[in-house]
């Protein structure tokens, strides 16, 4: 038997594979706590408020808490209906949250460029926060008044995780990464039009960031930067528990 | 007879048409300087050394000066062999100029990034000195230190006319566009690797600028942007003197 | 103390930093009429009506004058209702001014290559006006009909800066640009259809011009042209104005 | 047996399929001056120079002409070393030649915009006269000086058709289709740099050009034109041929 | 005075620029039937109702007959309404002809690829049509079946021009171009999805075309295919009648 | 008589070609089953109802069922009025087919990486089934939870083919690739959004798969994918049965 | 303990992980026989001539035979200075095989269009030999002579599997995948200039291919369609193999 | 005095600018250790070895250490020769360290796909090992061997955070990212051919990584990916730190 017959001999032994819950249109990851520390999130674009409400249900009940993104009106609606109170949706992220958020710990900053941006930088806050960060949010602060952002440096460069938001030409992370010694993750958007081709010129722009060490995600991707912000997070913030929780 | 006919007829009544210089291999347009103020610019790529020795020689006759740009080795060689001490070339922007530069009125301000954008920024600055400008260049200042950008806006607000020059996401003028209330000048410059595409990723930021009437040239154009800003330059100068002139 | 800390310093010494002016959704740049010597211009896509009201009622106290561009109808509507008679909306460009539009001195020559590229010659045209330049528009005088340019040329000379719009193949600003000794701002427009690719083909066109000298903004960026034409108008009347006013 | 099938029991009815020469490495279709009117072209690029000779001395054999494009120096060596004083090659557009040129009847003027693109002018130039058409090269007559062109119009009005060569923004295209009532055949080529992107800006200048019925071949490839140009005049020159010969 | 000037002068020495007529929103090249052998073809999109029936009462009126394409279903009944029974407007095109068709001379032959073709081959045949050509369709004919066009090749090779339209992959003008000895201009359209990229890569296709000659006109552009193909057939018929008239 | 004219002088030597049916909108292809092993599969976007009627009906008493894809809720319902009982039409993924399903032998696995790739997968399956394979879907085993696939491996690997469908980044291919030794056919789908592009993100990653021999179809292609897997599929089986019938 | 850490524990198990083999810059995946049905092929692009000789050293003595490809001349000769006699490499396509290749079974059949194109119609065709196919190489049959490939049509449609190899426009594979009922597997080429851009053309046109069941492998990616291909080629003769062992 | 013009004044308030270092031809900036927790680094590409030297004698000397990346051969013997000893130089990553290398804290593990990664996996170690972290490589891992990864799975989840490197389709972060709680950064690599256009293949499959929390850096950018990693592991370290130190 190779290794890797081996490892599928354990993971297909039973009739029901664990691990995953088969609902017929989708296989929920129930393993991902464990392995990866947070619940499924699940990604409403293209599912039905059918599958929707099938997904969070199960979600909800297995492993307690639900987030999902980009969830269309209708498929907001049902899941309120469906999953009653417990769901608390935001409609400018087009964000659900069902269950209750953590108080936060730490301290994850999302800064935006222009007001445009707002939709993006909400969703990125409210995954940071549903992860279980305390975060903060500055928005309108693009480089064409380049005081705006300077005057606002000092509470920057207190969090453990920045989230930097722009459309057009997306040169906002430049300046901060060049202000701050923090994580920087920028967040493309599809503000601006002509040349900024939906977001192409922001997100080739962070790519090219003359600032060291500003790592970029998908545009008007607010969910993977939050995620990845709130992950840097409590890393930091476990390191500090543990710290103490050891030291004598 | 049509008008367009008509203008045609005047155009082509004599056997060798006027305003133009037949070289056999190039077309001079010796009305130029009438019509728009200057010479010909001679475009050295894909020309051979010897074309290149005629149309300069014949240029350098006819006008009186001769300016060319991307001119090989092998042409600024023969350049300088065949109209001998009046050329001058300068290796770094591969630009040649034959003739006395005059000494250069009013104020074009050539500011760059980082020091790879530097023979962008020499044939910007060459060319407006060409076309008469008194020119300033401050080098290396890019965003990701946004200290030296802004201790040096004083100087950069006393320009008629402002060239930026930056590669990788080209944020410089979005700043720079913020900072002043005189004509901004952005050129993108092929500076850069991977997402960068050869100059495109900081094309396309500059024409997203969110900073208001900064407008663009061509990757790498230093001496579009030199020659838009020498005009602008020349112009104000004019306004003045001409104010001067008829003022009783 | 770093000298960029000593800056941040003085730009958070207050609690509400001044020069700005903080709306929660916004943050307005109330500093820029005398760093830039123009107020905001509202960029009106992607506000909601009521963060339009809110912004340009607090720009209208404070500076004076209000001009946003890209305003939906409802904005439209909003702002009408809202800031009274003050508010004048041009359908067309979709721009919205409010307060007295000034006299307009110098000139500014608006330039376009068919009937359908009318919305952003008017946007050009009204920016220019709103920021002090006195208008010409010259529409539908593409290339296909030589003769039509030509017998403007006399006119278009005239201008102080003169901005070309155009779409499909772009080929209008490198006419103009070899007729005139005037600064040339070109604007591609999403005029045309399949390879026209919603203006790449026009943009391209114009960056690669073969008239020395073509500037270039975003497609469909009318306000931007506008804006860095009236900018030149502004510089070239004030330097006469500056020249007589010192000349004994 | 279905029509398809009986159609390839034709084609395949003989051991050795005849309308074909098998070389081994190369399939000739011997056919094609009887279906096409003319013998086939031997494009050049990635065949080695025994292979040239191989199908260059066929072809010669066979239809009587030997026409190739593209051939690299060593290429061109080999050909004439082993065909002969019947092989005449052109340096500039790398074409190669073999057998009597006819004496062209009809007219086909090859216009360019600028001297850098002079070999793809060439090479359209030598295709139409090996395909019988005499032909007419007006160089150097690009739109910036567009008194050049307009100069030159009457001759240009006198061709059975034209081919048009530009590169950059690839606008000359547009203003000669607006100056005559003859087929326009466009060719962009890869001069300029930057967002010239190899002739792109060229190539979709020309396909949105505003002129009525301007056609376009790819980047560079003066054969295509000079081939559909020689094609259009020669059927004008049959046309003629036969009325005469049919009026009593 | 220049030669620019001279002829610029002509051009501009009456207050009313003949050979053109200004009607605010437009300009019309009237001088168009001499210079270039028939009227003014008018691009309906982007213009309103009113403009279109602007323009065309003012071509039906000047030189005698109208022919718009890409009229929009409300532009249409406009011009019914308003210009009346002259008018007929074909939906699946979209093209609106006013005036008498002439009876149509020579052969314009117009293939397809696909059904879904239809509109623009369509647009390519009326066009054709307008301008005094006789035409054939030959629809649904792709490669995939390749016997189809083969049993069609002798009808095809009659014709003066071809025109061939095709979406997808767009292979169709090659083989056709390697069946006939005659002006082969290909058409790619819209039609497919996912990797054909709204035509692109029919036109990619079509430009690389294996087959000698074939020109290309821009997506969808059926108008201008037809245009050059009627042109290229005019020139031969005129060809002949010229021929026929100077036999003694 | 050159052997393509005498093949030519074959297909068209009837007034009315074999191999064809000619509606006047479409010309089918009635020669391909006994060509290509299977009926002409119907492309339902851009025809109307009408003509997908006619199409249909045609294919239906030719040779014996339909098959639609991507047919419009307007086209369906047409159908189902028209042809009755026979049609059943699958909503998900637009697909019609008309006739009884053959019960289908062999093996295709259909593999699908999330939830809203399902109306993807379905059609491949639908089409596979409809030329004769049993079919098994496998849903959501994207590889952020590797073990879901894993998990599955024994049942993939009992395939004759493979489809494996997937949006985003496409990466599933080449885990699936590299877990088995039978023929992977990858289908990217539009699934996704920012950088996603629409589907290329996908496309391109599956054309670079480290594992080899995967190959690829358009961009949510199912049909394609399932039309190539059902083709190895019979060839295999056809194999098998072969064998057996000439073992004596 | 999750599934998925039930499976890694049985994975790393034991301190050199099996089934895998560390050589430092390289990990061999020793297990792919018994997994995927063959041993790992070697990429020969970015390895040292010393990395190469590691590599295939190891795979030689492991799974008994190897094959690597895009090898540059300095690896080849390494390659056959350590490895020895076993070693045989094939210049055009820069293949290495080492170790008896089998006599090859079943039918591949590779097409290609032009001569240029014959490099990576070889890789395709060592690569499926090297997997136990009997290979039939066909060259130079491009659309633009349509007779050629219809002529080879009975040959073609003998195969069991069918690579079709084509630069330019790519249309091959659709004419075959038109004629036969066998898988076809395309293989773009960048082969070509200008707008071929590098094998892109190709690549659109055989995604969109017009015939069903064509799918698309990698630009120049001879080696993938060769291995899907031999796979094909396996399966089917497999099959047929068990039956005819199974049948009484 | 607006707050700009006040920050500026203390930045412009000496003539020679504090925080920054002015060579003439660069204009470091000094102050980005005390501002950024690092000494900037230096971009070699586009610099001569002589500005180098420069550049790197003046860090050497002002914050003690050195680390320049893209260095080509001349500019690293310049290095060498002008630095002396405490030069060290990486060839195969292009990478150049000057002083002496910290110990190491904390885990930033370097996971690469395939052996031609390395140079860009090496140039990440380096990077992360110069800012003061352990680092661990684990290379040629790639997911079509998916065995090979899973067996490195606890050891890879013990880092503070996470490169991935990879080429070609760039599907690694995803199985890593769904494997690990910890931060990825993944980094595209050029490594492929093709439709791997050089890297963006896999950048695009790393932007739309169905893992969550991925973030992605520029093509080849393993500078960036290692200076990231780097910052997010001594921001974990120092929290444990503080922690401990402020634990009574």
């Amino acid at each position: 038997m190779t290794p890797q017959a081996a490892a599928e001999a354990v993971l297909s032994s039973t009739t029901e594979p664990s691990g995953q819950l088969d609902l017929g249109h989708s296989r929920l990851d129930t393993d991902r706590p464990e392995r990866c520390g947070h619940p499924e999130v699940v990604y409403g674009a293209g599912k039905s408020p059918q599958e929707l409400v099938d997904v969070d249900r199960a979600l909800h009940e297995a492993p307690g808490r639900v987030h999902a993104t980009r969830v269309a009106p209708a498929g907001r609606a049902a899941l309120q209906r469906e999953l009653g109170d417990v769901v608390r949706s935001d409609e400018r992220s087009a964000t659900v949250v069902a269950g209750d958020l953590p108080d936060g710990t730490g301290d994850v900053t999302v800064v935006s460029a222009g007001t445009s941006d707002g939709a993006v930088a909400r969703e990125a806050a409210i995954t940071a926060r549903f992860l279980g960060a305390r975060t903060t949010e500055i928005p309108d602060v693009g480089v064409a008044g380049i005081h705006r952002i300077l005057s606002q440096a000092p509470r920057i460069r207190a969090a453990n995780a920045i989230v930097v938001v722009a459309g057009m030409e997306g040169a906002l992370p430049s300046v901060v990464g060049g202000l701050v010694d923090k994580p920087v993750i920028a967040v493309p958007t599809s503000v601006g039009y002509g040349a900024a081709f939906g977001g192409i010129a922001a997100l080739l722009g962070m790519l090219n960031s003359c600032a060291s060490g500003v790592t970029v995600v998908n545009i008007d991707n607010g969910f993977g930067a939050g995620f990845a912000a709130a992950q840097i997070n409590r890393e930091i913030v476990r390191a500090a528990e543990a710290a103490r929780a050891t030291t004598p």
